[in-house]
């Protein structure tokens, strides 16, 4: 369901229920999302799940863990200085770039570096407004999660879309050349990463875009690779249904060509308090639409009631969906026991079915926002700014229009106002701008206020964050 | 010696020679600088050795390897991350900053970073100017270089000075907080790495400060950690004597409280060619009046003579310095036989005596440069910016006189222009800035225009390199 | 009402009238804004009237005239200079400013000064982001047009608000010190400048706001000494009626407590064939809800037929106003005696009655938009920016909620829509910031994307100016 | 002779000696600088004579004047509107700057301009660094100073050099276009402003360019003018001999083709108290090498003895060297009798030669710049940054050689050092860069730190300026 600002626990949940299938004898893996650094030094909590439901080495998988997220980050900033460099040294020639859309990253909450100008100084290259975004927003994180090999991914590096030139025409990476050494950068990042649970459960965890921001799943590769090793993979999509499970649909089972058996809809009772059931009921509704069987689980925190649970329970009956509360936090797979019989069940009885995209490849981009404006968040109207227009014709133009939809959009609401909880509708929902990621292969359109870099709060946790005895503290 | 821009070959000769030892039955391991990545997109070349005295994998070690590099960058843009952070919210309030020091840095060479202007736009941190260093300027590289263990790491990473504040004050990182997380971004990095050369050598390879701009020596945990494994450690320092060797001794060895037996001088053809045999005279008179017993070899070339190998041979002769050519390209350990057994017997019959550092640490900052400039480099004067008069007071006042000095300085000649080649004197030696290195535990002058982001040239190398059928192909 | 680009006429129109008073044996003057010079260079056309209808010498009137907004651009930069040089030396201070609201200006199309961050480099002050705007933008300006004498320029000068402290108060001009300098430099521009037209009539030419960003009258000063010299004053307020009158009525007249005696609505043929008739009829409207009595009159245009003519003169015969159609470009006075006459009959027989303003001054700033959008612009909803709401916040807590709103909205539609041209309405208006004006006295709300700096087109005007003989050529 | 930071009164004695001349039955003029308003709000003091020797109306010489000022900055910063503009439309096309050599001006202490980078945001043209000076250091300015007539106007400004194209190529003001518009600005600006002194003496007060930036005289066409309307014309020439004096014969006599007949030398108590006689002797030397014929004057001030007159009247009798003391300040012409009858007898007697001019106009640029620092500095040895040595090659390759030299340089010593008072010699004097003023037609050098835009002290002079009871207050 919509997430609150502490989540909902659903990496947690994922471990969980993996850890309970195998405790039944059943062959299960994961298939997770590999944390960003950054966030670590930020707000308080790492993304290895929780309590007696988390992968291990905790403090590895949340820092440098293999280095995926280094090697992303030296690609995508190689392409940069391969461009800042290539302006530099063009001035006055042809394909000269007017416009540059390719922006650095860093994997760190460095709220001082989204907008910069750079160039500065005799010598220094040429003067021009630029920034960073962090590491998970890069398309290269993209590309690494959709690309099925290292052939797909020289291609999707190559079609990454830097900028515009004076003449009008698109500049690709092609056009700029280099691929080769992000090959080189990137051919062991390309690889899953395999790690255990605390009930030594396999976990393949790779890959990790927000997914606010991105399409928020982890890779291709380690989703296939969990699949050929067991028969109940477990993967997560970030936040709500809204971005997480219509991201995962239409874009990686789409371009994957694979289908989920069944859906697992994590609530909370703090969700449900402030969101209301109106709001999970809107998610079933859904992810209904889209051809999935769907299971609610209630992820249990400790002042839960029964009744709290029970609520629930009859709720879901009402709406004929199955529902089990869980307990991975407190008792790990054992707690998802409940759960992970009644998935079994539903699958056996009655798995999802064909995926029914929201809307198709060749769709206008245009009718693509407004399908999944409509029938998804449940605008009234959808407005796009005079950027958004001018971009769509060029997307049109550049013949880029049969790419998958992306929205970059507030988690917290099914609107782009993340104070309009609940179940709106009939909201006008306003697109300001697109951003192409023609390697990544999606048009990743702009709603509301997103930021691309997060920025650190007042005490941010690297202040409670320290080595005591050998022992990491504060970094849970 | 002075280096030519195609280098000399220092760590090839390195290579060859601990090689040698041990095809002679002799314990001998490697302790050598890891690489940067940055120089390897742009100017042709890695510095893993080079022909048959390489060590391995060198794609590894040329680019991400063990992550020390990336854990490197990471706790230096934390820093600035959790800067940025506190000066937007500390606004209006006591120990605010009016001087920023620290600056990011970054693993790749892009000029367009040297000089940018930060935290622009509504929301994104105070507006400010800055820049990117290439990450083996960073601090944090010299501090983890000269850091005896976890305990000094974090005193060395405490006295890092960040800025000045309003009131004047010094402000360290133990004044902004965080060093805790700092450790524990570099609680693997700090550990050595041990590689084979192509002969099974080992090498412990480890920190990579920059010579021109830092100290240029590898880490002393390290050095120190192949001097509990073998009977004769080889190691290089960076660049010409006058930078590398006087470095190497007046700050890593008299920090670390050990000393050489010998130096072997590394010489080409083409150095004596453009340089001169007075170049090689100056190395080996400056490095005796700092106590070492010295032994010259030649690197042989493809296209050298005999007559080229006699000519130096004689000169050394006369000057009663061991010679030895090598042929450690060619011929890896067997190459470098005559160099081994020379090193041997001078070590045996007459080796070096205690290090007669140029300078005393209770020599004021000016006293120190003046030393330096005039015993080592030979300058007739000595001049100072007014900025690196105002700096030296600064240093003075907050306690910081007794550090050693470490001098950034273009490689290409003894004086502060890259073009005054040969043995220059009675020169003027102009030191424009001063850089307090507080946590590494010295005091940098800036001398000449030496810059500390590199570029890249019009064809960068990246444009060469590639994986072709698995093999990575143009990082030689 | 609502012009097209190339303008309606007013000035022209205002001329002709006042000359046509005059040959009537009445005593009548102008009190007409003085242009702005960038403007000159840039789209072509000067503001001194037209034809036979100009005021003389308009080579002077259009450039440097007599030093006027030469003077305030002067006063407006002084505060920005002393601003900049408060915060340089006020650094980790009290009552440093975390927000500064005063930009600089200049009298020139200049896009590339819109945006700008200064104070770069050592020892120039403290970096932060800034801009210019063109002079008739500046507060000065404004503060010029209101004033009514020296001391209550001094008031208005004291009460700008500058910027917002760290501790949240608000920091006025007062609080900078250097008022005294300001008077010294504005004491001659506050005195009006009397000129002639081709026909002798006395125009006094005082003040340019402009009337899209700003009120865009005359000032207070001029008019009155207009009105202490003459009969009949002819004004001009700049724009459509929804911008220029209304802001004529509510700023203008409320502060200097007078009232016109008559409106005179200009349209010409090509505005209501772009507008539409219903564009003019909602002007009428307009003006009679605020207790104005209206007369049109049709600027007559080379090609214009009699049948033109005749349609309007039907269709305000319908509506029951007063129509005449003039031709002061081509006859100057004598083309506009039909509406002078028509003017005087008016005035005798159904002069307007007492300001029916649009607002209350106490009403809250969200009353005054909402009030102006639904009555004057009839707006279906009003909406305000985060941004707005804030700022709206603030006014209130500063006290300032009392001042006047003055609207800067695009001029070409009743909407904030520049392409919604004719009489829109139930269309969603949009208030994205607001400016607090405290030394004019006004509270400035931002709709739409209105530019406080022109840009220049790809073929400036400039190219066509020249002396040729001694004569101006291409200042039209 | 070298100033002190109070200033010498040049001004203050050149009034009271045309009025002696006017008072004895001669026919006298003045012509002199009209001053820059910035400075009258930072340091203390505007520049229209002091005492009993001033020029009337102070307050409007000393503020807007007749406007010659914002005509300068009107054109200059139109100029730079058109460029930008230039470069904004001409992204991609041939002959797109890569260098951009003009800078904006503004008439106000602003240190916060200096360096600025300007066109940011979307839509506001093209980012790059660029900064404001003040308006006395425009190269209009100096144009307007050098200018014979309205046509050698316009060529001068064709002239004007204001970057290099990608393709090398300078680019001018002509290929620019617009030099019509500037000529429309500028056409009255370009005659001389008559006022009268407190004793009727008439004074041309036009052009004011900075003598440590530019070339220190008022304007050619004012300077003749008064030659053309009496017989002793007394003009001044900013700063020391060194610089003022100097400019005035190599640049502005050679291009006027005028020469004096007499130079007065203007010393004081303090003066010489803290740069020493010899400082005197030194300039009374240098200026007899340039053909002159020299007088000292003793610019009296309250506390100065008889005897301290004694002293220097001795000095010079025995350097053969005319002597009067003048209390110009304390007794206007009457206090300079005795001055005025040493010049006319002097004059009678011994009237200066042939200007023998430092360097010839055909020599290199560096032959200029050295037997400048040589014959009138007494410089040792004249060193150039690389940075100039790239300029003089450029002013070469582009036919510009044969320009006269403007020296940017201290003026409180001849070297280029302002610590090195008195009358240092053997020194190193380092020239950093070249400014091209193609449209003036001369060379300026940059030596040592020069600023082109001052800053305001802690406690600027505006906060003391006022008008009270109708009087300006604190513009002395």
């Amino acid at each position: 369901m919509s997430p609150t600002r502490a989540g909902i626990g659903k990496t947690t949940v994922s471990i969980g229920l993996s850890m309970a299938f195998n405790r039944m004898g059943l062959k299960s893996a994961l298939a997770l999302r590999e944390p960003s650094m950054g966030p670590c030094f930020g707000m308080k909590g790492g993304a290895a799940g929780g309590g007696y439901a988390q992968v291990l080495p905790m403090e590895k998988i949340n820092l440098h863990f293999t280095g995926d997220m280094h090697a992303i980050t030296s690609a995508n900033n190689l392409i940069a200085a391969l461009l800042d460099n290539y302006i530099f040294r063009h001035q006055g020639q042809p394909n000269q770039l007017k416009t540059v859309l390719w922006r650095r990253v860093i994997d760190m909450n460095d709220r001082a570096l989204r907008y910069v100008v750079t160039g500065l100084g005799d010598g220094n290259g040429v003067a021009r407004e630029s920034g960073f975004d962090i590491t998970p927003a890069s398309e290269i994180m993209a590309i690494l999660c959709l690309a099925s090999n290292m052939d797909d991914l020289r291609r999707r590096l190559e079609n990454i879309l830097l900028g515009v030139t004076c003449e009008g025409k698109p500049f690709y990476m092609r056009d700029l050349g280099g691929v080769g050494a992000l090959l080189v950068l990137l051919q062991d990042a390309i690889n899953p990463n395999l790690v255990q649970t605390v009930e030594h459960t396999g976990a393949f965890i790779h890959g990790g875009p927000f997914a606010n921001i991105a399409h928020g799943c982890n890779s291709i590769i380690a989703t296939k690779m969990a699949m050929s090793h067991s028969d109940y993979v477990v993967t997560e999509a970030g936040f709500g249904a809204d971005l997480g499970a219509e991201k995962f649909l239409d874009i990686k089972c789409r371009i994957a060509r694979i289908r989920p058996k069944l859906t697992v809809l994590v609530v909370t009772t703090k969700g449900l308090a402030e969101a209301g059931m109106a709001n999970m009921d809107r998610h079933i509704e859904n992810l209904r639409a889209m051809g999935q069987t769907v299971v609610v689980t209630m992820n249990r925190f400790g002042d839960d009631t029964d009744d709290d649970v029970s609520r629930v329970r009859n709720h879901c009956c009402d709406l004929g969906v199955g529902f089990a509360a869980n307990e991975a936090f407190f008792h790990g797979g054992e707690g998802c026991r409940e759960l992970a019989e009644l998935c079994i069940k539903t699958i056996e009885k009655q798995p999802s079915g064909e995926i029914q995209y929201v809307y198709d490849l060749n769709d206008s981009v245009e009718q693509k926002v407004e399908k999944l404006a409509r029938k998804v968040y449940r605008a009234g109207r959808v407005e796009f700014s005079s950027k958004a227009r001018k971009a769509m014709a060029q997307i049109s133009e550049w013949g880029l229009s049969d790419l998958p939809l992306c929205m970059a959009k507030t988690q917290y609401s099914f609107s782009d106002d993340p104070k309009a909880v609940g179940a709106p509708e009939g909201f006008t929902f306003t697109v300001r701008d697109f951003v192409v990621s023609a390697g990544a292969g999606m048009i990743v359109a702009v709603s509301g206020d997103i930021l691309r870099m997060p920025g650190l709060p007042l005490h941010p946790q690297s202040e409670k964050i320290d080595i005591v005895d050998g022992i990491i503290e504060g970094l849970a």
